[in-house]
């Protein structure tokens, strides 16, 4: 079976649960405490010499870091990931996107205000999200006032790694209100058959 | 013919220039001056929402930016990008960790420095790169002391990705002495068949 080590309170381990929802894979999920520390215990880095979660282990004991990688791994073969390489590849513009320029700055909003409870040292970081932030939103806004969701026309993957930290962007300050085409495509994602919720 | 919108400053354009030479492709350079601020025209806008280089534009018109995702594009049925899904999803788990791990520390810091001239206002942000790039220095030196490239035996688009910065670390600050098994993979990537160097 495959086994998820993750953190439910973690977008990009959300991710991972819901492609593998979306795909009815079994799966055992070994709850990695991130606020505690436990993702940089000795115990934890011999896993990912990265430190960081989510981390999938296959049965055969093969380990694979890193969210969208993940993702892009579990949708193979599945309707949620193209197979024709242009395709495919604008399916993983929007994930590197999401890395680069979307999680860090509306997930780590999200975590300094929620999880961290905006210590005043991080004051000049978690200002520095706020524009980088509604940057990402405004190039997610232009795509999505054209087409249904971020490729096009179907749900992929691409959808549901920048769907993990922007319907919880409220949560690090930033209001959806003048993003209607993301506000209508947040509730597309969550029609979804199979979807599941974070948490 | 492909045309590739670069700066050959750019690491993340060499990428591209880099497997298009590999591959033996025909491409068409435009350059695009970033420290002038030619990706945040309107114009440049129009081809690419987000105002980032590299962006490739197809034959017929098909665009694509992330220069990750332009690799895998550009690499696709190659030597260079294996084709079993999990080898291949160990290359994308290192993609990533280029573009959130190593990328935001040696490449902003490499940025600072030599482009910006060391902008006292940005000193917070210069240092806050150090420990973040070293962390990911370790990470890599941990692989290759395992293995010759970075998912194995094979050089592939993973090497790319993550040559492009590394091999100018030292222009961000970054001594790259310490890591030996980086020092000997530098050298096995510009021994490669075909290779380039940058510029």
């Amino acid at each position: 079976m495959l086994t998820i080590y993750g953190d439910v309170i973690s977008g990009n381990c959300y991710k991972v649960k819901l492609i593998a929802e979306l795909t009815g894979r079994a799966y055992d999920w070994r709850h990695v405490d991130v606020v505690a520390g436990e993702t940089r215990t000795s115990e934890f880095l011999a896993l990912n010499p990265n430190g960081k979660i989510p981390l999938i282990v296959l049965e055969n004991g093969e380990r694979l870091a890193e969210s969208n990688a993940i993702l892009h791994f579990l949708a193979e073969g599945s309707d949620y990931l193209p197979a024709a390489p242009l395709a495919r590849a604008k399916v993983l513009q929007w994930l590197f996107f999401e890395q680069y320029s979307h999680e860090p700055a509306i997930a780590v909003a999200r975590y300094i205000i929620r999880y961290l409870k905006r210590p005043p040292e991080m004051a000049a970081r978690l200002a520095a999200t706020v524009d980088a932030g509604h940057k990402a939103l405004k190039v997610m806004e232009t795509q999505l006032a054209k087409t249904p969701f971020l490729t096009g026309e179907t749900f992929t993957i691409a959808d549901i790694a920048l769907f993990a930290y922007t319907h919880v962007a409220h949560e690090g300050d930033f209001d959806l209100t003048p993003y209607p085409a993301i506000e209508g495509w947040l509730g597309r994602v969550k029609a979804q058959p199979g979807f599941v919720p974070m948490g």
